[in-house]
């Protein structure tokens, strides 16, 4: 279809619309005509609400967490300042708290080393995580990153920066996840979880 | 899980996500996040658009459209002043320039009649559209409303409304949507397709 339909307006917001991953333009479309049957004060207070997200969210210096004035995880003296989380995502801190099982410190990579995107061992912000070392506190880190190439590569990357510290490395476990048969699983995970296997 | 545990002002923008139909909470929290990795201009600019898309855009007060700043289909006079398109949309508008097949007025209703809604014949809009007809120049009108129980109900009682005006009044056929199969097709569709069988 022609790109330049609708009035103008509507076009700048279905193009920020289709920035968001998996909004397509059909799904922008309906998301901006959606907008447009809400109350003028509801649209304008998304609008107020969107703006102070990057203005009041910021990151900790520390752990690279989202804070709204202090950091919530590094100062919570109740944390086993003894275990480091290493993470790849803001999002993923909130996953391991869910949880309840968790009380260690988290830190999270500025990002994974992903060649494709342009990003290399230099991008992951290993002067910052190295910097957690500093105190001696830390003993044991637990790499939680995704089952991906990238993040494989990242660990090992990692893993190899780290082992000066002397200090106890291991990764989240790959298996069969929880409530799935094993017909629904690929072989790479079935491989992974027959390599892990356990005494139970 | 529980619903306050991100920092607030990325609960407060996952809440107004959470208004668009079929966004759900985890996909809400998946925007918001992706928010907070945009570069800040881009955020800004983003909310900024969205609240001029309240200021900028308005009804047409004749057709109900919507306009930038005049109407782009009332006031062509390349169009067909005879014939008149009943829609229930703004967004259908588009649908039907789309098919580059129509060349008629548009109107579009107010809302259809939806008794679960607590939308009556009175929230149609009748008025504007009886206005329409005020000058005597439209001589057919095509009820284009979707094939829905609320749409059929405003449908009949437009019909019974507009049958004073000496009009041609006809909705659009219904059948085999383009490209499918019988086997996707449903009873209805199927008794709907067989009904309004005509000669090829």
């Amino acid at each position: 279809m022609s790109q330049n339909l609708y009035p103008e307006p509507i076009e700048k917001v279905i193009n920020f619309f289709k920035k968001l991953s998996g909004v397509g333009r059909k799904t922008a479309e309906r998301y901006a005509f959606e907008l447009l049957e809400w109350q003028k004060e509801e649209t304008t207070q998304f609008a107020e609400n969107l703006s102070n997200l990057t203005q009041k969210i910021k990151r900790c210096s520390n752990c690279n967490c989202i804070i709204d004035n202090t950091c919530n995880f590094c100062l919570d003296q109740t944390r086993d300042s003894n275990v480091l989380c290493i993470l790849s995502s803001v999002k993923d801190v909130y996953l391991f708290e869910e949880t309840k099982t968790y009380k260690g410190h988290y830190h999270i990579l500025d990002h994974l080393i992903n060649p494709i995107e342009g990003k290399g061992p230099d991008d992951i912000g290993l002067d910052k995580l190295l910097k957690r070392f500093e105190n001696k506190s830390i003993k044991e880190v637990i790499v939680a990153l995704d089952a991906t190439l990238e993040a494989d590569a990242t660990a090992l990357y990692i893993k190899k920066a780290l082992e000066v510290n002397d200090v106890k490395i291991s990764r989240l476990a790959f298996g069969i996840p929880m409530g799935s048969s094993l017909e629904q699983i690929d072989e790479g995970t079935l491989t992974k979880a027959l390599m892990g296997r356990g005494s139970f």
